[in-house]
């Protein structure tokens, strides 16, 4: 890939910092914008650190804003910059044909980017990408179910619901830790791989007379799964992680009316490895762009 | 699922001796057709053996062909049979409203079974068989690797082709083994899951120039792809494993001609555990029946 | 084994609870005293809790002391409890033939005990207390080493120093995780189990030139190791985990000094699983009075 | 070490064919002597293939006999050369002083070693060439399993008997493969191993009553265990693989005859991989000379 990619990373945490630390190791230049002074000391010295939004867009050649760019389509996400960045003014400095990465991209927002003729894409909906931040999930998982148990995951029963990325990673982990591993999976094929990597599958319904045996639940399936008719039968003693995002897959009022310890554990990977987590981003972003390059080598 | 379904298992070899045993263990009637006297010795005491193709169809609810069900169209595949079984007749013997089980059904095959009004199911398509086949090919692929080498798999360099089920699971028990894996994929997916599985990764381009240090190659890729030009780099010592179906992966001639040790490793799950082989097949069919029950419970 | 033995569990943390509750989930008959009355509720209902410590012993065969039973050979450890229990004062309750189990006797102690004409033994010495708390002090390691790095396990380059028992336990875990994991071993012997593992092992010399290239040191040998030589070599980002017990394996002044992340992790498997830690004296107590089964038989 | 030291490899199969090429590998001067002409095409061109004994030996600062260097204490296994070496006359051609390394030597031929002044070692009694040599075992006999089953070793019920070398990696491997493995350990550090391995241990008389249920037995352990007694409850369609040196594990008279299907399987090592075989021996060689080095340099 041209190596002379310019790239601009603005806003968001501590991740965006490490992406840009990446984009350099890599060779490419890179400002970044959106980061009080303090956070200079994560950078890479090779990093340009910008005080101006209009001078970054305009020297680069793409643009990577942070996941989620926004939460209310007005402001870019930026919790380590005391100022604010305004999504129409980002916008303003764009020019046609840039390049523009971002997570979580809207129906508002893509408007936004088709009508200023940019070339954009939502690294969030890319698929390696998913894979690689379920072993920053799975690995934030292991370390609550080490720290908020009273016993080992060792010897432990845990049960862990769906088998997609993070149920797949997951259960693998759990398996070599020596727990005695049930996944919970819905379709013949997911059961026929839960049983190739060594491990039981059941179906939810199979499981519901067992679930008090359970010394540790795994959710990562984003629908209200564990329901007060399961929550009854649940040992007092066990943990419940779960992993699932909005609206998770727990009746959390509930578990905690009757006393269960239960953890939502949302955003795992840019809080237990921000620099795995910006590397994935970077390389979402080196991927597209491989994939792409047709348009913009001639 | 209703325990007085009968069923009626027709040719083929060992699996199918395995696939009537593993379903009168699970509680169903069963007679087969199709095997010499002497193999009566490999059949639980359960099933009944029959000697009349008509009798037993008509007094079954499910039919099972072997895989594949035929390989000429016209006889059925039975390999353990001094006597001839017609498709034609056999189909003949069949009525209106009828299960039929069988591998690899083709265009032809498919009409009649459509004019005969049967409800037809091929179970070699079905992705949780071929799943678990994959367990059956990678054991015997393993064994190979032991046999055929002078050297262990613990610390050889191997390099597997392909990440689609075989490989997916070969790769994992190479790695348990204590090889050096190094898998070869296309997509950025597979790649991230070749990661997520602690195994290196390469396009098949970033491979070519390493070629002359694998000991052991194992292919899943169903098309030539170790051509003249990658054979001629592959160390004399090392050895190629192809579990590719035709045509296989590998310019078979060109290999030989230069004294490469190659082999073709086709039809592994019935030659390595028959047994288990019969056990996938069973598993199917009642999978496919369950997912079917709407139609014949009334 | 006798299931009328009574055991008696004094002092201790939160450990010497769950062995008293694993003592009764194997229907043995037991009491506690060494507790404030809050630490109630942690307890099984079948555990008698004793308000007199004179009572509690004369009544058992089998008496429990903590691990370590003292700090100072004058008072039983018990840290959840407000008084004090006296060494001198428990030991006149005994009275000859008792068994009584507790961990690092010291010299002093042991002439007391001998002088009591007590059957004692240390469950501290015994082999598989020892491996089975390798896994907890290992899962502890963990846990650490996921929170305390901005990095995933999953491709880091981790160094194992060490290969006792928790090195053995820690360093597979590492490499299941899918790390890039180096063992310093010194024995042939050791190095042979490493490669027999599917993990690099090395010299610690020859590991000497690499030291810069490593993200998480796990140290588990009890003997200043990283000196400052070394210590001027660690990459200034990485985390490093010292398990060894006192003097421990690191210069930790000249780390801090020099500005390195470093966790001195004692105690893990009180700290992060006590109910398993209490399940492991319990075992070890158990093997014990089995092996010795031939004394108190008649 | 010295890389002028010039080794002199004799007699023993294609073991000692590729000690010599991994000795040459690494850059020492070698000769061998003791095979027939047509195995010339197996050795390095590096190796000087030598039809002078005497020449050979007095030429050489080590010398290197087979495993076991003789079955009748006149002549060195040589299986592979249509002429005889004797002991005798080899001996003769030796100097004071001179290193001689060989497998399973003797009272009578220590005596001998002793009376001509040589530095000996027996390489056989070492603890990591038993280890190494252990995991060829453990290939070898995976392969067999996979071969004379008709089911997978994947959901097989397996039973290891033993927790050796050979015990401890063939039961990991059947763990990583999917196999339900019980290991029968004796000592309570052993089980406790067992169970940090997320294997399940047993006592032989807590397994006594399972004995039905195993498909696949793997015994380790070198005296006559599974006696008549055992052998009437195992389910005959399992399989027996004894990898014990003689007298073996099995009462081999009693399986026969009852139809069990026993394999004894001896010297797999050299059978499957003699070129790692040989690997380890020349490790084991250079081990020792580095540990003595303070003899020979001066």
């Amino acid at each position: 890939m041209k190596k002379f990619l310019r790239f601009c990373v603005v806003g968001g945490d501590l991740r965006q910092i490490y992406t840009a630390n990446s984009l350099v190791d890599s060779d490419y230049v890179v400002n970044i914008f959106g980061f009080d002074e303090k956070f200079k000391s994560k950078l890479s010295d090779k990093v340009k650190f910008s005080n101006d939004l209009k001078n970054s867009i305009e020297l680069s050649d793409v643009i990577i804003l942070p996941l989620p760019y926004s939460s209310d389509f007005k402001l870019i996400k930026s919790s380590l910059f005391s100022e604010k960045i305004f999504v129409n003014e980002l916008m303003g400095f764009t020019r046609r044909g840039q390049f523009l990465f971002a997570g979580k991209i809207d129906e508002k927002f893509k408007k936004m980017l088709v009508n200023n003729d940019l070339n954009f894409y939502d690294y969030f909906a890319r698929e390696e990408f998913a894979i690689l931040n379920g072993i920053l999930a799975a690995e934030g998982a292991l370390a609550i179910a080490i720290n908020e148990t009273i016993h080992t995951i060792h010897e432990s029963n845990a049960l862990v619901l769906g088998y997609g990325r993070i149920g797949k990673i997951l259960s693998n982990r759990l398996r070599d830790f020596g727990a005695n591993v049930t996944v919970v999976a819905r379709s013949f094929e997911d059961l026929a791989w839960v049983s190739a990597n060594g491990i039981k599958g059941k179906s939810f319904e199979e499981v519901f007379s067992e679930i008090g045996e359970f010394d540790i639940f795994l959710n990562t399936i984003p629908s209200k799964i564990l329901t007060e008719k399961y929550l009854d039968k649940v040992n007092k003693d066990s943990l419940i992680i779960d992993l699932a995002s909005k609206p998770g897959g727990v009746d959390f009022k509930y578990a905690e009316a009757i006393g269960l310890n239960v953890h939502w554990a949302l955003s795992l990977p840019g809080k237990i490895a921000p620099k795995t987590a910006g590397k994935i981003i970077k390389d979402a972003v080196l991927n597209i762009l491989k994939e792409e390059s047709h348009i913009f080598y001639f």
